[in-house]
């Protein structure tokens, strides 16, 4: 049985090109990397930066034919509906602000699209592109990386499977340090800190959305309502740097909603815990190779991807036997090469295997900028609480 | 020099009574044991138990003398007050509705007062309670037992030494799954699921207070505001459950609340992190022995009792050089023995160590009972923030 | 029933005196709080020190009547034995050279006898201290205090059940940074140094005993055949300062043995790993409140201290529920506590629970001496192995 | 500045052709992962496998052209060499005892080489092959893939800086479960049990070689003398399951070694630490992303990769900031691309990166061959120490 579905259904892998990314990006290197790891893709173009030297530079590195290293999006994506083997997919990893309108232009011209998260700065973007995406018929894979990990898939399916039970309670959080810092001229020169392109509140679009996005992936609930309160901390700041929030989600479960920048020291603590009814599960980021499963009376378990009793959707997501841990370029491989497996199965007319459609989409992601939405309105009211459209 | 100040002070150790806790008690064994292990007090009496039998065995296997194991918290307070070598000290560990009137009888009469949290279950109790320690001049030490973890208080001094730099940000929380069973009936028969007797909100009271009293003694700040969710979520459940919390702290930091019962599996998670301008601290209960401080620039770091780094609270706060950990009931001792300083300086008209005096007292009680108070207001009130008097 | 057997046997606490760990001692504190934790033995009587000061200000700490704070061992076990209250118990620690004499004497006047490890410092003591404990009928206590904990009884119950097959690889190791200074005078100084005090290998005495023990209690097998290598490694140690071994167990077992004290920076890390057939067992002693469990086809366990699947002598062990760490004193004190039942059922003609019969003994001590000395032998035959007596 | 050496230097990627690894295999995806995570490496031809099917199958997963999926690793050499854009690397991942004769010939044929390990199953191998290499000038690269670790190379950058001061004691340790399991047919139907094939110590070759390497890296010492049990202890076994050594190191530091197959419900244990006069390392690779540092008089350190302390070898082996586990698939692709660096660089004329020269090499592949042999010498002559050629 072939290893590479991809190769299998088009005979060839795909052909990708980027939009941002170029070097200096920390996430370019992280989608580069995302997409050659399984040998799915092949990459043929780019507009990797709006500095040409950047773009020369970048698309030697990527070893790009020079006539497909693009001096802007548009070029790009004119250039290769050109092209007789023109792209297939176009990943989008450029600044907020923009990924509306690349993906839209995108979609307009028939190519799948990876995009990173959030999906939009606005609930009028999202609602559009949402909108689009359902109307194109393609593959639209936004990346909450996150929802790749072995581990986290191996939650959603317990969780599926019945094995916690009712779902209780819920928390989450994440906990970063990388804008503890005062008077950070680096960063505040980064259009991250211009709210007009980094979006309405950095700390929820920066992570917040990846917050929210995993405790729906892993619970299959929806946040019904919440009450909430987002600012910044750190003297100086003009964006948003904390958030918290306690959720009532469609089920009645209730959650507790934790986010900062702001946390001098600490890396990058995203971590989740989910009681129900059975039994408790616990993950956190900085080790994802480690998933906790506390039932009510039985002993504390360690799970670990591919030990004893993975489900389907983790063993998928694992290339690995037990105890040789893979990290944050796997799962970030995992939604491109999921949807590599998606995007070739539409092209090709095949059905793909339904535990390859887990990765993030755009129904996730307006879903994403409803809540920062709803918890900036809460926060603005004074905490009350606010309904959530689902 | 002497290492029992209690002896140093009065030339015997204290004598102590004891109210509750009788065969069958969690608490009451801690108490006895907490009592004993420093050297400090000596266990003369007790009105164990409302059921006779209970007295009289709970008596044998303290060794008390028989005309010393009363039938009733009144007939100990009149016995020892009679008797000549009579109890210093009334350690109280009844079920929470008669804290207040124990206590107060106990105060009225002379003794120096041990008490279980949460100090009372209303209000007005507490006020009133507050104010008959503040005029009697006697010693009153609630057990908030946590804050006596050596890493706990190392926590304090830490921020009390500047450590971690202007404090931003907390986030405090108490899971355990003691209360997850749905239909269980023999909590349900409990005294804490009887709301007359367990105070207005169970959850706040058995652990809210707690992780409260943990976040104001680490950051020595208090919650100016707080806006809050309590209920219940297990099927059946008349008592609270769980509890979420955004909270307002008297310097302007914000902190995120989260407490339950209800997480089935998990055993008694009390965690807090700390973040200042200068690092992070966090500390969980179930591994107490380590903290970890997470400085802005430098590599974290896991700091063990009397390890490199111990400041003074903390270094006298340990009975044992590094590497040999000690658990719950030394820290449960901590409180003892300091209050046992306090109490010999009191009775001997010397003066105590000042690191001596971080024992829990009724003002911490007070607090508590108003915080428990707002949260319940604030959760009636929709999640309205509800400012705290302090 | 009651909860106290030493008060049901006997009527009144055991009477305990002490010889050893007079004011500035490391383990003396450690043995005072092991024995009053629970309430089972009354302090009456000490020889603390040489020093009369030391003598004089510890006695008053315990609150000892004065007269009863004898100026030397000889003069303790005489004037207790003359007491019409005198001890029951004698309580040694001393300087290892001294331990074959004291218990000796104390066994000859019929003292039951707790005693500090390593027994003796020579094999020819060892062996005349095990036949006078065998010939008294009288308790003798080895304080391998390590064997105390919870969950290394619960790990030896969990062999003992058959949960881990047949045992076939252990690894045991215990490295200790606290002689890893060179040029460390103060400790130079310290009778350990002195072979003449400390005995033939500073490092096997210290904590080489310690490891042997702790894997003959939770195998339950003997070391059947060493190869060694002991010696020092810091640059001026007259002193052995680690030690590695290759093990050959009764049944055919095999095994790996490292002890050091040279270890900069490491605190206190005991730690063992025991695999059977079907699953293997971890325990380290710095994280004492877990233990792991890894079946062989099943998800890893992580136990705790009465939490699901605890067995009746790991339970018997724990004072609180699940969640509450016990730390190093109440390991201390589950020695004390069940040695105590031991001789208060000696002492008045009852059986004793066998669950309190899992103490280090005289056996174990004298097991323990000969394996130093097959260590010593086996290095200075450049490794051969050597076969032991068990 | 470029971030891809190989195209900066050569204007394209290399061209690798792999030989074994098929369909089925664990450490054949491994290697095509490892060589394209980084964009250096163009799959261009394979021998995947003696079965006709695997290789056309495996072939086409990996986007070869028919043609260059060859039927024997001997047709590869010589249509490679013939092609002319054939491949500049050649990796093989085949069963132990073919290493010597595919290498061999494929430096003879001019081609730089990637090889699994151990090098070879015999000393005599080792040494020839290791001449091959030398007279060669080609670049051989032994994929003992655990020293790509970032904190792995840490460690050793962290040695080399001083920073634990003189190195005295090593213990380090594999242990894994996958040969734990009594008359497991198909593990026993492997090549690997067939020692003609997989060598003269199956657990030595496995995974002992791996720890031995892993100990010469970070401390930069040789092992001088080693004294040793090798063995089977699973009954059935007809090859090797077990090691355990005593080292004394070419500086005249001791260690202890301890390497297992058999240990049920272990994953992968490969585990070292590692004291100097100034401080303690300590690794293990289940969780690879921490390395713990306790310096002698300071609080103890968790170090990650990229954060606080960082030094430039442990950075060039991270792709992502802080906070973001990279694991296994990284650590090998570290392998993989440091030597497609030196190997770009030879064929270009540059001087590569000293910082990119720390892959395993022949003359580590050849001490670690001596090391098995020494091994099992020490062992047939009942434990006897045995000097090593270094």
């Amino acid at each position: 049985m072939s290893s590479n579905p991809v190769i299998a259904m088009l005979g060839r892998k795909l052909r990708l090109a980027l939009v941002g990314g170029g070097p200096g990006s920390f996430i370019g290197p992280m989608h580069q990397l995302a997409a050659l790891l399984d040998n799915r893709y092949e990459l043929v173009a780019a507009a990797l930066s709006s500095d040409p030297d950047k773009c020369r530079v970048g698309g030697q590195d990527l070893g790009l034919a020079p006539e497909r290293s693009y001096a802007s999006w548009q070029a790009l994506l004119d250039g290769e509906k050109a092209h007789a083997a023109g792209a297939d997919v176009v990943a989008i990893m450029t600044p907020n602000d923009s990924h509306f309108v690349i993906a839209s232009a995108a979609l307009a011209r028939g190519f799948d699209v990876i995009c990173d998260k959030p999906m939009t700065n606005t609930l009028n973007e999202a609602e559009q592109l949402h909108a689009a995406v359902a109307s194109s018929g393609l593959i639209f894979c936004l990346t909450h990386n996150y929802t790749g990990y072995p581990l986290v898939r191996q939650a959603r399916a317990m969780v599926e499977a019945g094995e916690l039970g009712t779902i209780r309670l819920v928390q989450v959080e994440y906990v970063q340090g990388g804008n503890a810092r005062e008077n950070d001229l680096r960063r505040a020169q980064s259009w991250r800190h211009d709210s007009a392109r980094g979006g309405p509140s950095l700390v929820m679009g920066d992570i917040g959305t990846h917050a929210h996005n995993l405790l729906r992936f892993i619970t299959g609930l929806e946040v019904a309502e919440v009450a909430a309160e987002v600012g910044s901390i750190v003297p100086g700041h003009l964006v948003h740097d904390f958030a918290g929030a306690m959720l009532r989600l469609s089920n009645g479960a209730r959650g507790s909603f934790w986010v900062t920048q702001a946390a001098a020291g600490v890396e990058n603590g995203l971590r989740i815990r989910v009681s129900g009814s059975l039994g408790s599960l616990e993950w956190e980021q900085e080790i994802p190779q480690i998933l906790r499963f506390k039932p009510m009376d039985d002993p504390a378990q360690t799970r670990t991807p591919n030990g004893p009793g993975t489900l389907p959707l983790a063993a998928r997501s694992s290339r690995i036997k037990k105890g040789h841990p893979e990290g944050f370029p796997e799962a970030f491989a995992n939604l491109y090469s999921d949807a590599a497996e998606a995007i070739a199965a539409r092209r090709s007319g095949n059905t793909p295997d339904p535990l390859a459609l887990h990765f993030p989409n755009a129904r996730d992601g307006l879903l994403g900028v409803r809540f920062v939405t709803a918890v900036v309105q809460s926060s603005q009211a004074n905490g009350s609480w606010v309904r959530l459209e689902n």
